[in-house]
């Protein structure tokens, strides 16, 4: 592989993932990646552009960062693209009424938004919301539409809490459309338009970007397939098999979020 | 289409579905299908060999056909093919000691079988088993095998209960197989070592028996890939657009079992 300094050349932005990078989630809001809060704040104190882009869907962006505040980090709302509000403006631009199968604490980012006589169902990582009731109706709201839409705030496979790993939305997604027989639109990482949005608000070219994720399919397979770099970082859902995957391969591996900052500090910025 | 006479001759042996063609399943037990009743009992006095193969994995073969005689059915347990016996033997043969995500009805079934330090996961139609909790549960039982292996009792889409209709364990089945990035061994219909399985216990060829069922693409495409006849029933599950089914054509449409015992008896024997 070929030297830090040139796999990390003319890097001007940067997209951090934040469950598994920042912080490990759990029920008590979860606890910092160690390293992570300082190494937030030495690279937003760089040259850097530094933007936030999570697929969590369980928490409104405010809740998000009100939590992630409170654990020492620098972060606004406005850096963070998440895929609740960018769902909901998608719904109001095509008149889609939504059955809400979704987390009580992403619930008020729907708030403008009309679910009287459903015509689509949007599925976010709903946790105990998953319920054998819930998916059921779903799914009958879904078989009761001529043409069905289903759309998924991601797709995830799982995540990593601090009492062990959960089934992410991804999976309950799989459920409906094999049940339904149909495709979901999904929206959050690894979807391009989602990354192409984040790199939007942070303005910056993809090819000018890197990626920080710990997960090796939706962090560093989607942001490579948008012709960005990224890093896997070996904290959150990382396993060492990761990097055999045989299918995406990281420009680089590194142990946490401090050790991606030392090295991007040093050779991506000259 | 040919005409009936043409498209039943030969056959001498006749599979049954049971749920959404024997009776339509619900909390209080479920209710006959109008018709099913005197239809079996036609059946079962005429030449042809006749079974019972279900993909019912909620109740153990006793607690079914205890069910289905008191709506009236003449049915005994020797003559009913189902996933969990099934399973039970194949768990037995290759030494596999199971974590059960299975409904408490069908556990019985299981009682000989080692379940302690689990190398596999079983997964059945849970119903109200299916909570948040139980799939993360299975879902790391599998994470913790070096090779997961997954088996599921059927893979149904879904099916039709009094109350509406239901998601089945194959939805469940996808979620877990998506999550963990593998793919579940399906015992049950539409698996051809199943439909064979059934074939051997009435003891008639694949090419002179017919299916009857409800499920275009469990029963009516399963059966069909196997050599054998099906013909698909309005009731249970059905939906208009089977008949315009994109890869399943079935060789006949009946409005119940009733319409189909008529055309056996009919046509099948001359």
């Amino acid at each position: 592989m070929a030297a830090w300094g040139e796999r990390l050349a003319g890097v001007h932005g940067v997209l951090l993932d934040i469950s598994g990078v920042l912080y490990d989630g759990g029920e008590d809001g979860g606890t910092p990646i160690p390293g992570s809060v300082e190494a937030v704040a030495r690279l937003k104190r760089s040259q850097l552009k530094v933007r936030f882009c999570t697929n969590d869907s369980q928490k409104s962006r405010r809740e998000l960062v009100g939590l992630l505040q409170r654990q020492g980090f620098d972060i606004s709302e406005g850096e963070v693209t998440s895929p609740a509000p960018a769902t909901s403006l998608i719904l109001k631009e095509r008149g889609l009424r939504p059955h809400l199968l979704i987390h009580d604490g992403v619930r008020s980012e729907f708030d403008q938004i009309d679910t009287s006589n459903p015509n689509c169902v949007v599925i976010a990582d709903a946790g105990e919301g998953f319920s054998y009731q819930n998916m059921n109706k779903a799914f009958r709201v879904l078989m009761d539409l001529e043409k069905p839409v289903l759309i998924s705030l991601g797709k995830g496979r799982y995540y990593k809490e601090t009492s062990g790993l959960m089934l992410d939305v991804g999976a309950y997604m799989k459920a409906l459309e094999y049940a339904c027989g149909i495709e979901a639109e999904v929206v959050g990482k690894p979807s391009p338009e989602y990354f192409r949005l984040a790199l939007k608000e942070m303005g910056v070219e993809a090819h000018e970007a890197i990626m920080i994720g710990d997960d090796i399919v939706g962090d560093v397979g989607g942001a490579q397939r948008c012709g960005m770099r990224a890093l896997q970082v070996r904290t959150g859902k990382f396993r060492p098999s990761d990097e055999q995957h045989p299918e995406v391969k990281a420009d680089g591996y590194v142990d946490n979020l401090a050790e991606a900052v030392d090295l991007l500090l040093q050779h991506a910025i000259k």
